[in-house]
């Protein structure tokens, strides 16, 4: 058993009042771990949510080298709170620290901390439908070094938003373009990586995207421009006649939960998912076909967010008939039905946390 | 004549004794401005050197929106600290700050806050042959909010570190291995900007080179992985005959202030320099037929970094015999002489700011 200090806050926050915009609020407390050269990670701690005193030169704000990950905690009709795959949220991050040149974490100590965290703040847990807690874990180098190295010195950081239901008015299809200017990553970059630099990259993109009107950029890849990779910060998908088929992992597309996920209940109920390269130009073709019946995108955020029109080259496709397709529809009440512990997770993808 | 706050510290820090390692020490203060949407940069401010109390949702430690420079200050032999093309560097500060979507800063003000803070700051100035103050100007988004989106509010921040010589004895040739797994940026990328994730995708590459016994990697581009682009931090420079090649400027390329300088001290002096995309196979080719005299990296840093040995492919290409060639020896103590004020600075390049 490992030992996490717990310190209480004595000045418990007022709850939100409200609409709970997405990441704008936070619980009273955070989860932290220290990494020293030499100690390895140490001071596993609970501790009142509060500022991080950076020193100016602290790497992390020059050198870009941080991870985080984004999972949520959900309220059961029987009210357990419970995690969606949080494991393999752990594991994600050290695939990220890999890249970055962070040192590991211990995943279990991780899921412990976090699970205690979220049993102190579990009165921060939302009961409204379909909202939930958002939960960031997040590392940065804190070395107040202005050297091109890897730090010597790393927070690892859990923090807590209670957040919203996506849609307020169930599914709501957005208008997607896709983005042939700028590129968000390339083969031998750090597209598989949760890192702050991809996110950098992408925001001239998405601002693009809402001045023209669009919710958000699909991204095609860095060499040829030529193959969907993601679409703003998820997974895409297409339903083709009656296959299922979605960018295959290629080293610059992020390994989204959500998408596993989707994938794998597809395959349950029999659908045909392939995943491969898929160029923009055949997704063009399989449009004026008529074969193009339903789009969507995959991430923790949203779980399900269906693509009501897609705009390439100044092109517009609408996606079916701009509502919601029969099968993404299907999708996301199976997963949220798993996630809200509505329906049966024959998965065994949930993990209870505590009882709210 | 701008408005900038000066606040003095009550409790100056001792010096640093012994060797000045790269940007471990910093000054007594920092200039420092704020960004709120609405209101746009204010609060100029000089003030005592000190964290940051940073909230744990800043976006700057998630989603990377975040810029840098770097320059130095050099003390001339009538004890005038001088600046090194300082309009050089705000100016390229805003073009990364295009890049991220981070908004414009006053070059002006942005000058005249840094020329006070090193007067302020002036006794730091370290007085041996070839040390300086190394500069280091950055902007981070500072918004508490998880949302994907550029943020709101900013912190612009200027900090200063007295550093030592880079080379104590000399120029001291190093030894690059050519990378090819590992992709630093990519056109419609961020690669011409000097952002956090650019050096944070190029840590692994900066690791294993070490590992091998090489001090730096060089990049490839990222779409063929075939073309030069850069040398670790630096701009890369080959002398292949009597003629001066270097990567023409292509979106992936950061824009070098030591790279532009170079070029127009080699012109200066009749010598043909040429910008253009250079294949890897095209050095090759010149080390077989003996016409790969001498290559080198230009950096704020190292100001010119001779290379001695260039790895790519397994295959180990002694650049002329291994010491710094007659060319870049020449051009280190141009632009070291124009620097350090002990040659005439013909092209107006240094700005005066105080006497020491």
């Amino acid at each position: 058993m490992s030992n996490i200090r717990i310190e209480l806050t004595a000045n418990p926050k007022q709850k939100p009042q409200g609409p709970l915009h997405f990441g704008r609020y936070f619980t009273d407390h955070m989860f932290l771990m220290n990494y020293d050269k030499g100690e390895g990670w140490h001071d596993a701690r609970i501790v009142p949510y509060g500022p991080f005193p950076l020193d100016p030169a602290a790497m992390c704000l020059h050198y870009g080298q941080e991870v985080f990950e984004g999972m949520k905690a959900y309220l059961t009709p029987d009210g357990t709170i419970q995690l969606f795959r949080p494991d393999e949220n752990f594991k994600r991050l050290n695939c990220s620290n890999e890249r970055i040149c962070i040192p590991q974490v211990d995943e279990e100590l991780c899921l412990e901390g976090l699970k205690k965290l979220i049993e102190i703040d579990k009165d921060w847990m939302p009961t409204e439908k379909e909202t939930s807690l958002y939960i960031r874990p997040f590392i940065i180098a804190t070395d107040a070094h202005l050297g091109v190295s890897p730090g010597e010195h790393y927070l690892f950081a859990v923090i807590v938003s209670p957040v919203a239901a996506y849609y307020e008015t169930g599914l709501d299809p957005v208008k997607i373009y896709v983005e042939k200017s700028y590129t968000r990553a390339v083969k031998g970059g750090t597209g598989m990586a949760k890192t702050g630099g991809n996110y950098a990259a992408s925001l001239i993109a998405q601002v693009e995207a809402y001045e023209e009107g669009f919710s958000q950029a699909l991204w095609l890849d860095g060499v040829e421009k030529k193959y969907v990779e993601e679409v703003g910060t998820m997974n895409v998908f297409f339903v083709v006649d009656d296959e299922v088929i979605t960018p295959a992992l290629n080293g610059s597309i992020l390994s989204g939960i959500t998408r596993k996920s989707s994938i794998d209940i597809l395959k349950s109920w029999g659908v045909k998912v392939t995943e491969r390269r898929i160029a923009i130009d055949e997704i063009v073709e399989f449009h004026k076909q008529g074969r193009l019946k339903e789009m969507f995108g995959t991430g923790t955020a949203a779980v399900i967010s269906p693509v009501g029109m897609l705009r390439y080259d100044g092109h517009d496709m609408p996606i079916g008939d701009g509502t919601t397709g029969a099968l993404t529809q299907k999708l996301y009440d199976a997963l949220t039905g798993i996630q809200w512990g509505t329906a049966e997770d024959t998965f065994g993808w949930t993990v209870p946390c505590c009882k709210l």
